[in-house]
């Protein structure tokens, strides 16, 4: 039995970090090894766009996109693959979904998909589908604002397009995050027992 | 009358950085101001770059494509663009064609065009034509051995990239670089008049 690569994705706010935590907690129990990761990594490249995010430096959004795309390469070739070749299950919380759905902003589709083509998809990409409104909520709390009118309509966009992805690629699982941790871990357990 | 953009290709050897330099003295004699850049640059991801291509670490062909590629996006955006918007002409000392001639030793050539679609085309594209044998004898002298076997075997290779590009892309002059540079000069001047 080989091990299993899945990406968890969603908004921000959308709890994919906590999922990731409760995958981790569920792979240990069962005395299966597993990599929890994580994009942009931590590594030479990750940096890089970790400071555009904080506002450090600015780019196109091409450059950065690009540097997406570099980080994942290295990400797969010095992380991800070796884990999988040593039967370690992996799970990354983001991957190239999410460069596709929030690129998609600001830069063509097509284009977003052919610099993403040569990685290996995952077996199973979970999207967890938070509505905008409680997505801000959870991230800025009850704060009320121009601003998060402007974030309300950008994430609202970003939550189509990943809808859009979900219907293009095998093994993409649409999970309602509205609910409680609890019941969206049981769901998404239930995801990745099929695929064990 | 706007500014030009001319990107100067070849192997290693063939001797685009002295004409480079022929250029700049050109245009700075002639009173126009010309900005002379190169490829990978000194920046922020250049630096990723050259420190691989001397060894200092390694990574996958595709990730290494992709940081060519995020560095020519910055490279376009903080410097090519701005100098041409300004007035300056702009002479590119190794461009997107090197990237695809030598990236397709080990990446899909049409994932390396799309990887690069985007960028901004030169009016003029120079290739220096030299053979590998000459180039190989301007880098290294009279040195024989197996390793200058397969580097030959290569640069044959990469040149072969190069001139099936050159049918491919508009405004892409091939120079016989075989003869004295002051001779090889005067023809690319004669197609940097015709763009002025």
């Amino acid at each position: 039995m080989s091990a299993v690569f899945i990406a968890l994705e969603g908004l921000d706010g959308s709890g994919q970090s906590t999922q990731c935590k409760f995958l981790k907690d569920w792979f240990f129990n069962q005395a299966k090894k597993c990599l929890v990761t994580k994009e942009p990594t931590g590594n030479l490249v990750g940096g890089l766009i970790r400071a555009q995010l904080t506002g450090m430096w600015q780019s196109s959004a091409e450059a950065l996109q690009l540097l997406f795309a570099a980080d994942r390469a290295l990400h797969l070739e010095k992380e991800i693959s070796p884990a999988l070749k040593n039967g370690i299950h992996v799970v990354s919380d983001r991957y190239l979904f999410s460069s596709i759905a929030y690129g998609m902003l600001d830069a063509d589709k097509h284009w977003l998909q052919n610099i993403n083509s040569t990685f290996l998809l995952p077996d199973a990409i979970i999207y967890l589908d938070v509505k905008p409104e409680e997505c801000l909520r959870r991230l800025e709390g009850d704060r009320v604002g121009l601003e998060l009118f402007e974030k309300k309509d950008l994430l609202t966009k970003v939550r189509a397009n990943y809808l859009e992805l979900s219907r293009e690629y095998k093994g993409f699982h649409v999970v309602d995050g509205m609910r409680s941790p609890a019941v969206v871990h049981e769901e998404i357990l239930n995801i990745i027992k099929n695929c064990l």
